[in-house]
Formats: C-alpha cells, structure tokens, sequence
C-alpha cells in the first residue's frame, strides 16, 4: 500500500431517492477539502432507493476525521442514508474458511500475495486439517474445528470466539463444505461470501455439477453470493460461466468449474474489501 | 447451393457402444465408393452409446443410392443402430412459429437470406396477424390461427393438416406465444425447436426476465431446445448468456435477451438442418 | 419517448482533474432546480484529466434552460471545462452509409424500430444503389453518390451539402466500403462511428478475415471506433470476438463476424446517441 | 491413472487428402483388435489435408505393439502420412520455463498436482533464482541458468544438456523473460509452447499491456502459441480475452492479463500432452 492509498476513504451511500442528494454529499466532502477521486451512483427508479460509492483523498483535509465523519453523520440524517465509511488505511480482515478442495484457497492466498486483494488474510479455519500445510506455505494461521451434528452448535460457538479475537470483518467460505446455522448467517449478514459451483439459481443446493450434467446444459456457471439463512437465496455479487459440451464427463465440468469458481468468488471478495457492493432486497449494487 | 453440395449426404447414427463399429461404417462407405469428407464422433461412456455423424460425397459413387441405403441398413442391422440418412440435394422445409415479437422471426429469414440455413423456409404460422407484413417482404407464405381455449384441439389439428401439405420437416417457435399441446409436440418428437429467454433450468416458465430481475442474477441467458410435452424440458441444443448488472431495468434486460434469442436459436436452426444433432435421453449431442 | 424523457438532459465534461469540480457541477445544478438522475465521472490520473456524465431532470427547474446553459458556461470557465450539453426531446439526426452488405442496415433500422437507439434515421447514403429497397420497408430515404476516382471530391462535397441540409449529427459507416477522404474525417471528427471486422489493432486495413484464417487466430472480432483520417487508428468504442476454430473456413469467419460486427456497431450508435462516449486522445471513455 | 488409461494410444495423422484413409485406418485398428474410443477428423479443402486423432483401446489387441506400429507404419507408407503414435502409460516429460512471475508456474503445477494434465513435471528452469521455493513446494527439481549476452549461447547449449538428460519432450515458457535463440527453437520446433500477453497478431513483441493501453483497446487478451524462430508468429493454439475499460489502469490490465495468461496457457499444454494439436504451415488443428 502507498502512502497516497493510506490517505484515501470510501463512502457507501443508500437512502430513499431525492432531490439534492448528490449536491450535498459532493459540497460537505469539498467543504472539508476531502478531494473526490471517484464516484458512482445508482438509481433504483422501481424502488425509489438511491446508491452512492465516493473515494475521496484525506491529505488536505482542513478538519480531522472526527469533524468529517460528524459531518457526514448530519447529512445522513438528513437524508434517512445508511451509510458506511471505510479508511483504506484500516484493511478489512477477512477469515478463509476452507474443508478438502483447495484451489479456492490456494487462489486467493496468491492473489493476496499479488496484491491483488487489498485486505488482510487474518486467519483460515477448516472442518479438517488436510490443508494445514497451504495455510503454513502462506504463513497464514489455521484452525480447524471437526464439526458433527452433536457439537455444531458449540463449534460455530467456538468460531465466533475466534472470528472476535481476530476482529474479522469478513468470512469467505471458500468451497466449505459445512452448512452454517441460520443464526450464524445472521451474526454475520452481508459479511459471509460463499461460491456455489453453479449459475444460481439453477442447481440449488448440491451436486450441481452432477445436476448439470443430467440436464444436458451447454453452459456451466458459479456464483459469488452473500451467504443468508436460505440456502443459495442469498444476494448475488458475481456470476461467470463457460461452454460445456456432450464430451464433458463430469470429471470435466467440475475441473472447468474449478477456474469458473476461483475467478467469481476472487472478485466478489476484491469488490467486498474495497468497498464496492451494496446489498438492498435480496439484490446488490456492485460498483465495479 | 452448388452442384458438388448436392452430392454430399449425411448419415447420423446411435447405438450401443461395440468394437469395430467405425470400421464397419468406414469400410461400407469405401465399399461403395463415397467418400467420407467429414466425420466426427462420441462415445458416452456413463451410458455405453456411441454417436457419429459421418458426411460423404456421392459423386464417385459405384452403387446407386438403393444400394448404398441397402448396405447401410446391413450394418444398422447388425449393430442395433439407430440412423438417419440426409441428402443435401433435399433441403428441409421449416415453419416458423411466432406471435408478435418480430426479432426472431427477421433474423431467422435475414440468415436463410445471407445463406447461413441450409433449409427451405416454407411457410410462417402465428396465432396474431400482425407479422403478415414481414413474411411478406421475404415472399413467404403467412397463415393466422387464431387460438383460444375452445378452439385449440381443432386449430392445432388444421396446422398439422397445413404442415402436412406443406412436408415440414422442421417446427421453430421463434417466440411463439402459445403452448403447444402435449399430442402436438409428441406428434413433432425432436423437430420442433423453442427459444426460452432464460438460462434453463433457470427461471423455467414465464416472464423469464422478470424473475431474472427480482433474482439480482449478473448473468442472463437464453436457451434453445426440442420441445417436449414437459414445458421448458426439453433437450437442450443451444445456450448463451450476457452479462447484466444493477444498472439493467427489467426492460434493458429485454432488450440484451433479444440478442442472445436470436443468436442461440439461429444456432439450433443451422445445427438441425445441417443434421449435427442427435437426441438421446433428454440430452443432446452436437457435432458442431 | 415518454413525456418524462423529454423532460431529461445530459451533460457531458472533460477538464484537467481540479479540486471541488464535483461539487460546483452538483451544486449549480442543484441551484438551478436541475435534479440529477445518473452520474458518472472517472479520474485519468495518468493524464491527470476528469470526465463526468450527469444526466437530469428538467421539470423542476427553478430557472429556464438559457439560465441553465449560463450557469454551466461559467463553471466551465472557471474549471477549463469542455462541455457538451444535450436534451432528450432533441433526438440526434443519424445517417446510415453502407454499400452492399444489408446486414448492420438491417440490424440498426430493426433495433431504432424497437426502440433501442434513441435517435431519429434521418437517412440512408449508399455509393450503390442495391439497398434501396430496405431503407423502402422502413420508409427512410435512400441517397446513391457512385463514387470513382474522378469524383470523389466532387460527390464527398454532394454528400456534406445532403447532410448539412439534413442537419446529421451523426454518421455510420454500416460497412460502408469507400474510403472517405481526410478531409470528410476531419470535418465530421468523433461524428463518423465506423466497423471494422477485426480486434484491432491487429489486421488493420482490409480483408481482415482472409488474415484472420491465415495467421490462424482461434478468435476473430469486431471492432466499433470514430473514423479518423489514419484509416482504422481512431478512437475505439466498443470490440467484441467470438471463438473459431480449425474448421472454420473463410466464409465461416465472415459469418460468424456478422454477428458481432452488428452487435458491436449497435452498441456503440446506442452509447454515442445516449451521450455516453467522451474522446480524448485516441481513446475512449464509454459511460455504460 | 487408472489401469485402463495405461492401456490406450492415440495415433495423429495428417496427409494429402484421399478416398479410403478414413476406411484404411479404421480397418487397420480393426484387424488388429485395437478399439476406437475416440475418433476426430478434419479436412482442410483449401490446403487439400486431412488431419485426424484416434484414440484407441489396447487391452484386446491380437497382435503386439510392434506388430501394430509396424501395420500402421504400411498404410501411412501408402498414403504418404506423417504419424505420431504416443500410448498414454508413457506420459510426456515437461519442462517449465520461468523468470520472476509466479502465477503461471504456480498454475500449471496446482493444475499438474490436481489431474488436469496428463503428464510429468520434470523440472523447472529459470534465469533467476526467486522461484525456487515454488518448485520445492511441488518438489519439482529446480535449475538455474543466468543468461546474458556473452554466455547465451553456452547457456542455451547447457539446458539442451539438461533437457536431453532428462529426456524432456515439451518445454513450456511461463512467462520466461528471456528470448530463445533461433537455433534453439529449430532444436525444440512445435514442442516449446510460450504464453504472450496479447491476442496476437496485436501487439507483437514487449510491454503489449503499456501498449493495449495507449490504444484504448475495449478488450486484452493472450495467446498461447509453438515457439519458432519468428518471435510471436508461431502456430497459435489458444487465445482468451477479457473486456477492459477505461477505468483500467495498466495495473489493472496486469491483473486482469494474468487469469487469461493462466487459463490460455493450461489449455494449450493439456491439449498438447493429451496429444490434441497438429501443427501445418503456421496453424494449428486442435482436436478439442
């Protein structure tokens, strides 16, 4: 990260639509010589709901960030905005949640390296140790919580303990092949990425690959979505898919599969950690 | 279509998977002296079936077509093959379906036009007047039967008498707003082609877009498929998607489907008449 | 055009990256009564300039549009703003130029009748006269100027007298197959949008898909950019490909082509028409 | 590999075209008890060849090995082939080449460790010593050769040395920063396969990312194509691309480049291990 990167904020924006909304975000933001590198804005028009995403520039800031934020905090008011507000120089720190398959993980791991994902890897925990030995090559701490109907309860406990004393932000389930309780869901609402390894929303639920070879489709897709109480309805951040044909076993699509996973949920976490995407409904606004 | 075109056949075959099956074809062909230009094949090893298509040229042959049909119903004969023999020089005839969408329908004869169906558009049938005047540019015949619940068994069997003076070999609902009856698909087994405005089995049904949208999907698609008596079951010939984003309204989402309906079906269309489709189970081979 | 369309206005600047333009732009409008409805802007930080869309709503406005239009000329002043305002009830007047292929005609006279391309076809030149009886089916005039040698510069002169008379704001050169002259790209610069049939830069120039089949790509594209005097070095737009293979032939690149030559020209008239493109440099910046 | 794997061959064929080759071959595995699994052909009309792939089943051969090699060896005398025979128990020897960048090196080996690719990692070479801790990782044998003008040629002879030793049959150049002699190309002529980072025949030579940005190119792309002694202009085998934007710094299209340099390259060494390309003049068939 550059010094000029530690001095820049982003501000999430969702409200009723009105009038004067885009005027007076960009003059309290000028009037405290915050200087804006980049906006975006949606209209819901069927909703009446406003979005905006601005990255501003703090170094010539005439006040601190307590007289912006409280700034802010009145327009907001003013407004009925939910807002959030994220310093990029306070990385998200984001937990991996792993079991057997490991190209997510691997993936992710070396984007990081790459810089390509401007968070903190804070830790990966797994139902099984199998990938104890990718998390070491990445120094990354790993934890593994063996998870059965009789301790589910007590384990997700236990990780919620963890996920507090590591102050993570965000939890990528990255093939975890362990169904999170609704509560868990809940404790962590819009801040759980999980890929499924279909185009949502055909093939909910398991065996996808199977499901789609049975079919006969010519496609094969993978989601990115939040992960909510119902499973595989939660709000979509990114799809992909590639052609698949009758010389695919299914030994075949789950190997194209595999690049169609890495690439969808890789960039719902880099639009997640920069603060690109907003959830409304069931739906999101991805600011790309 | 030029002369040495219309000495080229295509056969099509499908039977249980056995040794000495290519050997069988190839040398039967060499036998009577056509001469394999393009061959392709599968072997679907879950279910033990072999597929070929195998296209020659009849010019230099040493039988006549009896002869040769003769010999290859032989070695059907001994392998339990399904086949299906198609000479070039007979073109298909193809009916299109359609209501009052007209994208379809213009690209469809805007392509026979350019030479990229390798078929006879014999007639256009829809339950609405309004397209009359499109058919009639391209010189096409335009026959209205306007279906309601009382009238729909006998309407369906006055086209059936229509398609029938007509010799269709091939049905395509180019966005035909009316469901076919069991009996008419079942009659027109694997000869009649639907576009589905949606990635199947997504959103399997009506107001396809609609659905997409309250979804918050980042992809839409748009299938083409054999009509079966299961609405939207049918094997699969032709999928493709686009990408869509918060910023597509419902009717944007309209608007990019249109595109990928005319591009998925016109595929299925060419595939089918230049017989590279093969239906087995509820699936397709395509020898594209 | 809904009422409330008509009702709609963009504006469109370009101007060295300078603190507080966000806000004066957001502010004045807001002044003024104007509210905004979308906006766009994006920081080129290598060449340290800022581009913004802000499309708005008229029917509140405080002041009247020469109130407007004065307020915007001041902030532009102040900023080294280049601006270009246009209103939604004032459709752009386009003219279509093609010569022989009826494909990109065909595909942009039935897009501006469904309604995607929010402008007016004002009129259809050709330097051939076998396309007259398309632009006849949509009731738009056909102008032919045969051009040789000898004439060019003469007939060139012919077409500008044709389109001043018929105030054309914008030119498609639909696969126009005549080269205009230097002089014709400069008096209508960032006003010609033509295709090529290639993923430019590569095979620049003509028979770009012979080229295509000879280097042996395993994809081809299209390729939507303003005309510029250095034949196809302008500013691109918009580029699409799709996959060949081996089996393709020549005549099959130029087939499967089509398709994305229309799509790509398409998309580029409907950003263009909609005010989305701004140009700088040699390059593009497309708000979608 | 399964035992059954161990037991199949694939035979590639090209020749002039001819009646009967279809027939000869197919009778040839026949009469010998080989059983066809998997059949592909083509025809190129233009260069007047014929290509085809037949992958064939051993474990019911009447006579052995050479008797089968020495029956083939008849029938491509015959018909003037060039033929490779490869039986997959003996899989292909690979040599990765790589400099500094990690993400195709640690592609090809995760994909390697994964079953994707049919063959045997047999060591990696480099001109710098930074990625030896990957090859470790896969505990792949790891040489270093630092090359500069003086010692080129020497070099270059040392690694044929290596490469020779460890009988390697392809060479793969992962983002090798280091341009090959000519000689050394001939040596390894259509088994070097190298990974540019552009859709080729654009941006021919260094930096083509610096460049796709200057042009302002909607989409970048890469190719992997056989190493000749004409840098860049080898056969193609694969080409990817993605869309860009202006809102994509170089950085961006850096990051972006590297999933499609990742996906490009995988696909061409796992099509030519399975024994997929025929390379003719400067193209490639790739029996998919």
């Amino acid at each position: 990260m550059s010094e000029s990167a530690s001095q820049l904020a982003t501000l999430l924006v969702s409200c009723p639509d009105r009038k004067g909304l885009v005027a007076a975000l960009a003059q309290l933001l000028y009037g405290h010589g915050a200087n804006i590198v980049d906006a975006d804005q949606h209209t819901d028009q069927t909703a009446g709901m406003f979005f905006q995403r601005i990255r501003f520039d703090l170094r010539e800031l005439h006040t601190d960030r307590v007289g912006l934020e409280r700034g802010i905090a009145d327009v907001a008011g003013r407004f009925e905005m939910t807002f959030r507000l994220a310093y990029e120089s306070e990385r998200k720190r984001v937990a991996l949640f792993v079991s057997k398959y490991d190209h997510c993980l691997y993936d992710l791991l070396l984007r990081h390296r790459a810089g390509e994902l401007a968070c903190d890897i804070a830790l990966v925990v797994s139902n099984h140790p199998e990938l104890g030995y990718v998390a070491a090559q990445f120094q990354v701490p790993f934890h593994v919580f063996a998870i059965d109907k009789q301790n589910k309860s007590e384990q997700e406990r236990a990780q919620w303990a963890l996920l507090d004393a590591e102050r993570v932000d965000l939890i990528v389930l990255a093939r975890y092949m362990q169904i999170l309780s609704a509560e868990f869901a809940e404790r962590y609402a819009t801040r759980i990425i999980n890929i499924h390894h279909s185009f949502l929303p055909a093939f909910v639920g398991s065996k996808p690959y199977h499901r789609a070879y049975e079919r006969g489709v010519k496609l094969i897709g993978a989601t990115a979505h939040y992960a909510t109480g119902d499973l595989d309805e939660g709000p979509i951040i990114e799809q992909d898919v590639i052609r698949a044909s009758h010389r695919d076993s299914i030994d075949d699509l789950v190997r194209k599969g595999r690049d169609l996973e890495k690439v969808a949920l890789a960039r719902a976490v880099k639009w997640h950690v920069e603060d690109r995407v907003l959830v409304y409904g069931n739906k999101t606004v991805v600011f790309e």
